[in-house]
């Protein structure tokens, strides 16, 4: 039996790192690190900086591998989404061949693993004949509501966390992620909203107000920013004003 | 001015601890040690034993503080919570002046900061004369999800977090905390729950199921801890079945 250990890394910052996945990595024979293309580059570069200043066990080794693209053409959004898990799920079945027996082997997974990531699917299919440990990370939630200095919720209120493409009507303080088309722009004015991108890294970014007043700030800011790295992260919180 | 620290310990496990917290914990002149009466010293013990294994910094002492009790009695809930949060940041003042002109302290503050957590809004009140950092920390979400081996949302699905008292018809899949009352038992049967108590710790316990099929064996769990305990801190996921 092999061990497969999904450690959360946080959401940018190094120092995100807990104890309990510094010692994870560390169990590792094996650690593999993804390699999502050239636009990404950084992602990997901050992946290999962690490698480099928390692991200290001599034996581990780093095992890169490519992340194939999803099918983003099939037109049945579930059936895509299921064939890319399966490819990947042998993807890593061939990485874990790597792990020597009794032996384990670490994904290094951005934030936590439990939000918005599929590591924990795609491993679900190789539970049979695995071990499966899941070490839980900063998010970049916290790292949003952290930069602003503000809590997630409203006193004994509820929040609400959705992606771009789900976002609708705002009633509840919602948390908005994998917004890849700007879905704030559709939403009421009046709503405050704190946005992030970069979260964590030297590289953050914040703007917070009403979103009236700051969206076209945030729609110029994303995209120069996007223009610079290549790339782009950003999460935000929506909330009726008090 | 000083420096506030607002320190995410994460939520039962020492190893929860992030590089930031600990490097922040050692960056701090006075901890401060919140003393919830006798019922909870099981936590004010993971607190010191957590300054105990990571603080390295010698110059640094911890000085406790007792938490005054909420009036529950107020009948304005707003009202009543207002005062007590002024309470707190009075004490939180006289707090500060163990900190040298300069110097830091720090709150170390259970789960993630920004959750269901009042010190971010009582230092609110003292941002004026005070510089306040934030370090996220390891929520009871993310302990909960960790200890199923689940991840939080279904594919691109939101979620909604809730508390025992707000929880009504679940749609969304549903994170319920502060559930003093057991809201379970009036929810659908035919969801699935995952449940756990005391996460993170030596003591943590699960269950999941389908809710008609568990819940009973959820409530005799959680009474039979809570008397061996003196006091339970437990979290549940809703969702329903695929
Ligand atoms: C595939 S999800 C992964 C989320 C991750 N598992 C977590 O716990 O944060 C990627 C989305 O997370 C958000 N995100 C992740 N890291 C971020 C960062 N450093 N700054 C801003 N947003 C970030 C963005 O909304 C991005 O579209
Ligand atoms: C006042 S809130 C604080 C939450 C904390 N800031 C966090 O990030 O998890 C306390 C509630 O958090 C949940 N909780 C905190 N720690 C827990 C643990 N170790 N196991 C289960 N539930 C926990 C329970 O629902 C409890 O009623």
């Amino acid at each position: 039996m092999k061990t497969i250990l999904i450690v959360g890394i946080g959401s940018g910052n190094p120092e995100h790192l807990t104890m309990q996945a510094i010692n994870a990595l560390n169990r590792a024979d094996v650690l593999f690190i993804p390699d999502k293309g050239a636009d990404k580059a950084d992602l990997a570069a901050l992946r290999r900086d962690i490698v480099a200043r928390y692991v200290t066990n001599r034996a581990s080794r780093m095992v890169p591998y490519s992340v194939p693209r999803r099918d983003a053409a099939n037109p049945d959004y579930g059936a895509g989404v299921d064939a890319w898990h399966a490819a990947l799920a042998e993807i890593f079945r061939s990485l874990l061949a790597e792990v020597p027996d009794n032996g384990a082997g670490a994904f290094l997974v951005w934030g936590d693993p439990g939000l918005y990531d599929s590591t924990i699917r795609i491993v679900e299919r190789l539970r049979a004949d695995h071990a499966v440990e899941i070490i839980p990370g900063i998010s970049a939630i916290q790292a949003l509501t952290a930069a602003h200095g503000i809590a997630l919720n409203r006193i004994g209120e509820p929040v609400h966390i959705t992606t771009g493409r789900k976002l609708g009507a705002v009633t509840d303080d919602t948390i908005v992620m994998l917004d890849g088309q700007t879905a704030f722009l559709n939403a009421d004015p009046n709503l405050d909203i704190f946005w992030g991108a970069y979260l964590g890294t030297p590289d953050e970014i914040t703007v917070a107000g009403r979103l009236g007043d700051v969206r076209d700030k945030i729609v110029a800011t994303r995209k120069a920013a996007r223009e610079q790295h290549g790339w782009i992260m950003d999460t935000y919180l929506l909330r009726k004003r008090d």
